[in-house]
């Protein structure tokens, strides 16, 4: 199927509309929606936040004169769905509107849509173009795609380093290595993810509230430790709060009295098994997990593959010998096992630079 | 003293031409002079080559219509040289051309000169005008103005490194963590260098040649060895090469049968003294000292506060846990204690990123 360069302008659209929702929907993707009759737009759509209307619903609701549906195209950058939620199917609005052209960006990988309103669509006599500017689509919810495609979030580790690549002192002194700017930066990191991760190493030595400034409670992202044998310092501030959740070892028969909630993980050498930490956290529909953590936990988190996005705030000083590094772990011994990186972005925070990369896992 | 517009336009002219005298002058400064009469420029020149005339000189001698001097005004970015040197002094060949008026960017700090020029013109009745774009001509000869003043080179430390900072794997291995565009950048440096400083260890684990390629050996920068008891291996590439020296304890007795000149240096627990090491180095007319060499010597540099400039080519790959690190020292133990950096340049090379860094010592 071949599409025009009207196609890409009104599905482009879409995806900037898209964008107006995030960090509001989670853990639903965000979605565009426009509707263009005569090659002009008559209404647009938004998902808005968690639990409200869907894009298209909204777009269609918007339209003031629902006469031109029948001769309208809708572009929508993610598969409607087809299953009663929160809201009643976008699939039955559509059809009921009679909507003549349906363009796609992306299948919902979701189990209860991914294709089955594709099909129905076409079966319902309505034309239907799939894959259009398919790639910007998925990027805008890489994490919802991760965690329905493979069962585990997407996991972005933020660390703050020295230009020596130090994150701490020995001593674990590590306040304040990045500077205002980065700081602030990262509260819009923790707004947008589901989920924090860390371990009670980070608990202990920086006692971190890691909550999101002027969010309340209820809506914090979920603080997940990693904290095998609770070894946490129970009087910590994160223990004061909601959706606080420690990973611990099967093995551990006595629970501390702590507010948080408590999962047992099964444990070898002392090594808490990574895989059904990830499990569990998607299975709460966390798509992002932001991890802040130490050398420890961002080693062992690297050593398993399961950080797919570095965030590395790198301020110009120096901290010198004997300071504590970015990674433990993997430990390589040839130049070619060495993991790449790919840069997708750098920018000055103040005199910090923050670079965003993509983790390319060797073979 | 007022500059006016034309002043700043001609000096900027005269720092310009300095720039293509770069590396090809040491251990002279580069100077560009721009002649003036009626508000043209009626004549210009550079310093050329070391031995070779200089930049007023080619300026006067470029003059067609010498009558025109006597009422020119000569602008140097260096003041005039009042001594006999390789050529005849310059201040002479001024005087007798009768020039008018002389504006001079930056006092030559070397002792013989210092002043003196600058005196003796305005005693003939020249008028003189000093300091105009001073810091851009100082900047011009960074490396001169710091070892005529204290009588130590100005000091750049190359050092490749992975995203996560680290240097070389636990076994040595760096071969290669910065790609190709990186590493014939690495060979412009050597080429603006006066001389290479290393140490034993990484002539033992990276044999390098550490010449300039195209350059006959005659004319390569020195290459500094810190080798107190004489632990590099004999028949390392570097042995084979002249211009070679290698700092050594006094302490020891036994000299191997080396071609290298061998320097005998004062050492207190192992250590030897950096000061002593950097006072031979200028007395050998080094201005510019370009290190190369691994975390144990790169951090005995910093912890003595001798290196001005860092070059950092950064990677992006990951080398992970045990991998070595940039700087072996100073060990600190609160944040306060940092050395800080002053970017003042970074570019990409392929996929590496070159930063260059001021060093700002903690007081």
């Amino acid at each position: 199927m071949t599409f025009n360069k009207l196609d890409f302008f009104f599905m482009a659209q879409a995806i900037r509309l898209a964008k107006k929702g995030l960090g509001r929907c989670n853990p639903n993707p965000i979605v565009g929606a426009v509707i263009v009759a005569e090659d002009k737009i008559i209404a647009t759509g938004f998902h808005q936040q968690f639990g409200g209307p869907h894009a298209e619903v909204i777009a269609i609701n918007n339209c003031k004169d629902k006469s031109l549906l029948k001769k309208s195209t809708l572009y929508v950058t993610l598969e409607p769905c087809a299953h009663e939620g929160k809201t009643p199917p976008c699939l039955d609005l559509i059809l009921e509107h009679n909507i003549k052209r349906v363009v796609i960006a992306s299948q919902d990988p979701n189990p209860k849509v991914n294709g089955v309103s594709i099909r129905t669509l076409i079966e319902k006599g309505v034309e239907v173009d799939v894959g259009l500017m398919e790639d910007q689509a998925i990027n805008l919810n890489k994490g919802f795609f991760k965690r329905i495609l493979n069962n585990i979030p997407r996991v972005t580790s933020k660390i703050a380093v020295s230009s020596d690549g130090k994150t701490a002192l020995n001593n674990f002194q590590s306040k304040w290595i990045s500077n205002e700017f980065s700081r602030s930066n990262v509260q819009r990191l923790r707004r947008f993810s589901d989920g924090i991760l860390t371990s009670y190493k980070t608990i202990n030595s920086d006692n971190p509230r890691l909550t999101v400034r002027d969010v309340d409670s209820s809506k914090q992202p979920y603080r997940f430790i990693i904290d095998a044998s609770f070894q946490s310092n129970s009087d910590a501030y994160i223990f004061k709060q909601e959706r606080v959740v420690i990973f611990y070892s099967k093995e551990v028969a006595n629970k501390p009295n702590l507010k948080a909630i408590c999962i047992p993980v099964s444990c070898a050498d002392g090594v808490l098994n990574f895989t059904e930490i990830m499990k569990h956290i998607a299975s709460m529909e966390v798509n992002n997990l932001l991890v802040e953590a130490g050398p420890g936990l961002n080693g062992l988190l690297l050593q398993h593959r399961m950080i797919d996005e570095l965030i590395i705030y790198q301020s110009q000083s120096i901290l010198g010998g004997n300071a504590r590094e970015m990674f433990n772990h993997p430990v390589i011994t040839a130049m070619e096992s060495r993991n790449q990186l790919k840069l997708v972005d750098y920018r000055f925070f103040g005199d910090d630079i923050r670079f965003i990369y993509e983790v390319d896992y060797v073979d």
